[in-house]
């Protein structure tokens, strides 16, 4: 027999592992261990299984040639052995042994290791308000609670739920109720925004939008402080600053942490944002190796640590974790958090940094905003996806590119180009000269991620001057705290003329057309803020402004495409 | 007034230079000259206007925003003089000027000029065959020819059409004569294979059955002789070596060239592939640029010269002219020929080197061929995607990617994140860990494309044999031929039982989870070909049969979901 490998954990990072660890040295004796008696099952499918779109837990346990992946099938197809129930209590490093009690019986034993690899995952974060261990209350860290939340919809009592966190699992959970089961659901989120740190807020507040049109409640900058039980001692009110939410069951979705206690016991290097690992996945002891949701990721972009819980980086660590214990010197560059969300009819997306995180993180960023289609105008389902790159105005670097579009896969193929080209420090000039495939089915000649691009090499020329979407929904909000403003709106007189009469002295039109033969018309008094659908236009009559020396505009970038999507109510209906 | 800035062509580049160079030089006097009535046209949308998806031709000439790009749009709102109907006749590059004829007046004049764009684009090339200039005849070069077969079309009186040429735009033209007006429509292709040279033959084969089932007649290996005319001369009959056609109308869509002939007389260096430029599109006169289907372009994987007449790439290199007209000094890397295609209910798409092209150019090239799902196998509606990625063997690096699923994005997703990759010369390790964004209803944890990436991984370190597919079908077609083969499907029996039924003795069976317990039974005097779905289990159990000292295998890359989809009459019924 060869080596003797052990690894901790049987999700998602152990069992890749195992299975390339094992194709790699035939010869190698492989043993995982988990505590849990389910393991190597697809977590980012759990919503997707409540929501009833995939009937059976064991769906969710199976390969994609139908057999269910467990214990025996690891021995019989993999020749690797799976330890269920098994919990790991210690690493004896000096002894090389995992010492490990079995949960059915209680006895303890210990493993012998000549690797071992930590995949530990994470555990969800349980907000310390009171209530939060009540009955009733879920967190989605395991099958077991998935099975468990399904059981309690089936039986038809539950009428309300509310989601505490407004991240990526707590969102879809609210679309399973809310879509499937026809719950009335809510979200409390403690942030101002839906997905804090993924997102930039204009995008989250289209997806917010969309959320509660299709009937789910959202208060954002609201956390849960305390939940309230009923005579059964069962959970039945969250409570937050601003309101009482009555409820049939709460969801704690309130992020992960890495779960490194096993290796800080160990004395094994352990940051905040989980196990310290070099890039080939070691741990500070070079016997014993680290993957998937528990260690600490470096960030493709901006260099700082993180956390990065993704099921698909943890098949990527697996795979690199047993290429080094077999000798291979595969090396992980670190992540970027690559992203993507169903919400009922839509979809959102994400690579790299936001703007708000590029600038905490140092970069003198900015960011183009854009409404371009997915595929040809002329072509029957094209849609408009507001899409946004973010960029530094000194290196001309792309550093993130945010997406949402309707519920196909457009918005995918941005944010994975863009994902591809932002991991070999793309620049401006790489993005706008990337060769999308082309025809009028799939996209536009010069593509929605090219268009982008162009957008930010105008602005990072200076050619373009923007308005912050923020600061342009404050003016709006209150067009008297701004008197030396106006709308100058470019579009044709006839989807003008509800705003004239809606916002009156405030909004100006003249059509895209005329600026040349009538700019003369236009006020030199006032800051004038170019609106049209989508920016293009509005770029296109600045520059041609700026030539007559009337220079005090700013663009709305994405225009009506992305405002009406953050506040529909505010504008005059079609 | 600024510089006097003359384009030459209409259609895409031009315009798109004229546009770009306005805005950066608002001074600028720009002037377009078309000997074409219609310009500015969405060239690529002809198939889709003809078969009746895009209502009217004005579709294709109008902006995103419901204006129609005539040449009152371009003096109103872009600022640009565009001269429509006027022909060029010579490049007086001493005089500085252009000679042009009005088609309506038949007056000559000249155009004087501070710096000149050349963007004649391409023209149909016409098979030199007898009948090929008769009346029913039609190349699909410009919108007249479009609005003509459309005319004919809403006859009635269209019942066969014949489409000469395989490529994009002949098939894309026989999808809107079948799927939209039902007319039975037949393609001869004189090459063995539909999409010569941008697809490898088994992708090819897959997209062929396809457009069979949807009821289009397809004879590859069989070129058009003679177009006969019936008694009114009007083409009525396509002739080949193998059989005639009766047909009402025929589509020419053999190809296009450079129409490079100006550039050509005005004494600039010209190749076969068209105008010759540097990285700055500026040709052999500095003062004279060039951009779209008439330049030659570098292809960035090869590095070999080609013609790549795609409206993508046009738009791209209009941008660059524009920018070198205002002093900001953008190059242009080259191409390498991004393509996607709707085919009824699927897309086929490819980017970079096809097999037989890389080893064409010299590389050591191989090719993993693989059927991931396009997104978690438990969501509803996941489908199979054969996918290739060819590479170098000796440097890892991926030289092209090719694709064929269901008709949606998911295609395009992969081809546009590969584009991305090849052109930063992305390794097979930077496509294994490329972070694709990944939720079950987009992909899977390890994307379809990381996935062909480990497959070409473990085909480079000679982990994993494959036979090549047409090997295989030749074996097939002759099971007595190779009498040292047999075929080891390992799938699960229920899947294996009609095989070895219909196979015979060259078939044999052994479950995937069975190997590990039953190796011995096999035979070791013949090689063994092994089989299962997509070519993942079959990978381990070559692993697992080498490690036991059973090293006679070969793995069938992509399995059954590529080889059914090549010869679906060949296997037993599901």
């Amino acid at each position: 027999m060869g080596e003797k490998i052990v690894i901790v954990g049987g999700v998602a990072a152990g069992p890749k592992t195992a299975c390339r660890a094992k194709r790699l040295m035939p010869d190698a004796e492989i043993t995982v261990v988990d505590q849990d008696s389910l393991i190597s099952y697809g977590g980012c499918g759990i919503p997707y299984y409540v929501s009833g779109d995939v009937a059976d837990e064991d769906e969710l346990r199976k390969t994609s040639f139908h057999m269910t992946r467990n214990e025996d099938f690891f021995l019989r197809a993999k020749g690797i052995q799976v330890r269920t129930l098994t919990r790991c209590l210690a690493i004896d490093r000096k002894a090389k042994c995992l010492e490990v009690e079995d949960l059915k019986s209680g006895t303890k034993d210990t493993i012998p290791y000549d690797k071992l690899v930590i995949a530990t995952g994470s555990q969800p974060f349980v907000l310390p308000i009171p209530g939060a261990e009540l009955e009733g209350v879920y967190t989605i860290s395991d099958l077991h609670k998935a099975i468990a939340i399904k059981q309690q919809l089936a039986t038809g009592k539950i009428g309300r739920a509310v989601v505490i966190g407004g991240g990526a699992i707590g969102l879809e959970m609210a679309e399973a109720f809310t879509d499937l089961w026809g719950v009335e659901t809510s979200v409390v989120e403690f942030m101002p925004q839906l997905l804090p740190r993924i997102i930039d807020p204009w995008f989250s507040t289209m997806l917010q939008r969309h959320m509660e049109a299709m009937g789910v409640h959202i208060h954002t900058g609201e956390g849960a402080s305390e939940i309230i039980a009923d005579d059964n001692g069962r959970a039945c009110k969250v409570v937050t600053p601003h309101r009482t939410l009555e409820t049939d069951i709460v969801i704690m979705a309130t992020g992960v942490r890495p779960r490194s206690q096993l290796a800080h016991d160990a004395g094994l290097l352990v940051s905040p944002f989980g196990i310290v690992v070099n890039n080939r996945l070691q741990t500070s002891d070079p016997n014993i190796y680290a993957a998937g949701d528990c260690i600490e990721v470096t960030h493709m972009v901006s260099g700082q640590k993180f956390t990065a819980p993704l099921g698909s980086l943890a098949n990527r660590e697996g795979r690199i974790v047993a290429d080094n214990l077999a000798g291979i010197p595969s090396t992980y560059p670190g992540a970027m958090g690559s992203f993507i969300m169903k919400a009922f009819e839509r979809s959102i997306g994400a690579t790299g940094l936001s703007l708000e995180s590029a600038r905490a993180a140092g970069f003198d960023a900015d960011a183009a905003i854009t409404a371009p289609s997915d595929r040809a105008h002329f072509f029957p389902n094209e849609a408009k996806i507001p899409l946004q790159m973010v960029f530094d105005r000194r290196s001309r670097r792309v550093l993130g590119v945010q997406g949402f579009g309707p519920m196909n896969d457009a918005v995918l193929t941005r944010i994975d180009a863009a994902a591809a080209l932002i991991a070999k420090n793309g620049t401006i000039d790489d993005f706008s000269l990337c060769e999308m495939a082309y025809a009028p089915p799939f996209a536009t000649a010069l593509d929605a991620l090219n268009s982008a691009a162009n957008v930010a090499d105008n602005m990072q020329m200076n050619r373009q001057r923007n308005l912050a979407i923020p600061d342009f929904l404050a003016w709006m909000n209150d067009l008297s705290g701004r008197p030396d403003w106006l709308a100058l709106d470019i579009r044709h007189p006839a989807e003008t003329k509800a705003f004239k009469e809606k916002f009156g002295a405030a909004w100006l039109e003249l059509a895209y057309d005329q600026v040349r033969a009538n700019h003369q018309d236009l006020p030199r008094d006032k800051t004038l803020i170019i609106i049209c659908d989508a920016g293009t236009r509005s770029y296109e009559t600045q520059v041609f402004l700026d030539s007559v020396g009337l220079t005090n505009t700013l663009v709305l970038g994405g225009g009506f495409n992305v405002i009406t999507r953050m506040e529909p109510s505010w504008w005059p209906a079609k």
